[in-house]
């Protein structure tokens, strides 16, 4: 990738930009990608849209992504930023134990973007929402010098109690459904110029793709989190921020100590392998990926002892008595690697 | 007013910046401000938050305020940019007919913001949301280059069906709630440097208040909204883009002409008559804005030909078969003002 400015990704063709159409026309190009959904009684079009909730309650959640922040032009399309946004959403619905029903989607974005990465971000939400049963039922257009994408993201929980950050117990087993550490190998591909947004397109099949694609387009185990519920998960939440952040997280909510296992780990480390080779760097680059990397959109979650784990979920440590106050531990000591990132700090 | 510049509200004392907190240290500031609503089942620091539905449905609409689009920070405070992202957003929802249950808000702040602004944002929200027995049940927060306040809202149709924009039938009475005219007066005293932004501050009593302060922080008649679904309104919508656009809007959904009166208007436009005068300009800028300013957030509904109506609603027009197509007429011939504003081509 030796293009260094952020005038658009190449895969997009150049067309009719933002500014050319009013946003009565924009929008009527966006409806007709958002498929209905099996919640939805009232769509696009009027003030709010209606959506079912059967449950007698919901669960709500909004998280924004913003360009220069969390993602670049020059690397992400508007279907990669869809995606992104779609799941990022959607996995903090499923990690109350939830079935995601219904999104809404403000969007603001300069009169100079295509209308190509409008439409290719209205595709991206739609892809992740259909295999889950949810869809965009509205939205909000407008000018502004960057790219924000700010999702609010619904679910149902099927007359069953939500999975809280705060239930863990001493005793329970620690579980995590999902991929950890390939978003964080993939930015640093992306970053180093060791691979480019090609590599990690739909479709592509090199050695690095695994790892650009799970940056450009992370795979959230939506199911899962549902399944944690039904298995009597105790605890859970979406691994955004790096698995050690945010094990603590739960553990400092349930005041508990979290002990991860680095032999439950192995695996994971063993699979960024190429990765790390393609970047020069030694063996304790992939650890450092699988402990802090951020954005794989994981579940992890605490079941009780000896409760059968769903299929997604593989056992990754212990839930232990916060001796020393809640934190979380490796093998029993304080971790070596940074403890993740902090949004205004850096 | 003599100051150009964008650099913040004089009535925000300089203090911590935002950069100078972590997102937690933010969030500890943020949540105390916002009380528990009616609604609230499991309200903010987990991944979601769970909100009841008592109907088995919740209504929900997206708005964005963008800075320097939608909001200056030379004129408005962060307390003023809460107030106009609640009314917005609980606006769209009291137009379904619904009644306010939830909002979450994701907040892209610059780090050289006040953290003074962002705690008057979350009092703003707060305070047009205790009233109808809402509140803030989520919300996230990114760094960025420009304030933007993406605002999902949410609410209840207490078993009623919702009222859309296309239930208008000809003999309908066209009524309207709220004030009319109002936001874009005060705006046009501000740009045209005739008030202050200090002369629509809260408490401020001069004789430019009302509309300066309609600019800054517009009241919608959100109880309005469920008063018209229960006297069996037949469409109704949030007017944000002025009322010739908006009935425009609500005319082409139902298939109708809808007819406006000028006579049902003058007691609007005498009510503008201190701003016109202020600005130098003639009587006839007073009705442009009664028919074309945005931004009040009233609500604009229909209602069968004899049917009581509500207390905040007064009669404004006719529908009418649409002989010629759909669209607004005024006193029978097509109205001489501009249609509003687009959000692309300004």
């Amino acid at each position: 990738m030796t293009d260094t400015t952020d005038a658009g990704d190449p895969r997009e063709a150049t067309g009719a930009l933002v500014r050319d159409l009013s946003e009565t026309e924009l929008l009527a190009q966006i409806f007709p990608l958002l498929p209905r959904g099996r919640a939805t009684l009232l769509g696009p079009g009027d003030d709010a849209a209606v959506v079912a909730a059967p449950d007698g309650r919901f669960v709500v959640t909004t998280d924004v992504l913003v360009q220069d922040r969390h993602f670049r032009r020059r690397w992400s399309s508007g279907y990669d930023v869809g995606v992104r946004a779609a799941v990022q959403n959607l996995a903090d619905v499923a990690a109350m134990g939830a079935v995601p029903t219904a999104l809404v989607v403000s969007l603001v974005v300069p009169g100079d973007v295509e209308v190509a990465w409008v439409t290719g971000l209205a595709r991206g939400l739609a892809d992740v929402c259909a295999p889950v049963g949810a869809t965009v039922v509205g939205g909000d257009l407008s000018g502004g010098d960057a790219l924000v994408v700010a999702v609010a993201a619904h679910g149902d929980l099927e007359g069953r109690d939500p999975v809280t950050r705060s239930g863990a117990r001493p005793g329970d087993v620690v579980a995590h459904a999902g991929v950890r550490g390939r978003s964080a190998a993939g930015l640093a591909l992306l970053d180093s110029g060791a691979a480019a947004p090609a590599d990690g397109a739909p479709g592509a099949a090199g050695p690095l793709a695994p790892y650009v694609a799970g940056y450009l387009r992370p795979a959230a185990p939506l199911a899962a989190g549902p399944a944690a519920a039904v298995a009597g998960a105790t605890a859970m939440l979406d691994v955004s921020d790096g698995l050690l952040r945010d094990a603590g997280r739960l553990a400092t909510a349930s005041g508990v100590a979290l002990d991860l296992e680095v032999a439950a780990l192995a695996a994971d480390g063993e699979a960024l392998v190429p990765a790390v080779r393609a970047l020069g760097r030694g063996a304790g680059a992939a650890l450092a990926w699988v402990l802090s990397g951020g954005e794989d959109h994981g579940l992890l979650a605490t079941f009780p002892p000896g409760a059968p784990l769903p299929a997604e979920f593989r056992p990754v440590g212990t839930v232990r008595v916060a001796g020393g106050g809640p934190g979380v531990t490796v093998d029993g000591a304080p971790p070596e690697v940074g403890p993740g990132w902090d949004h205004f700090r850096g």
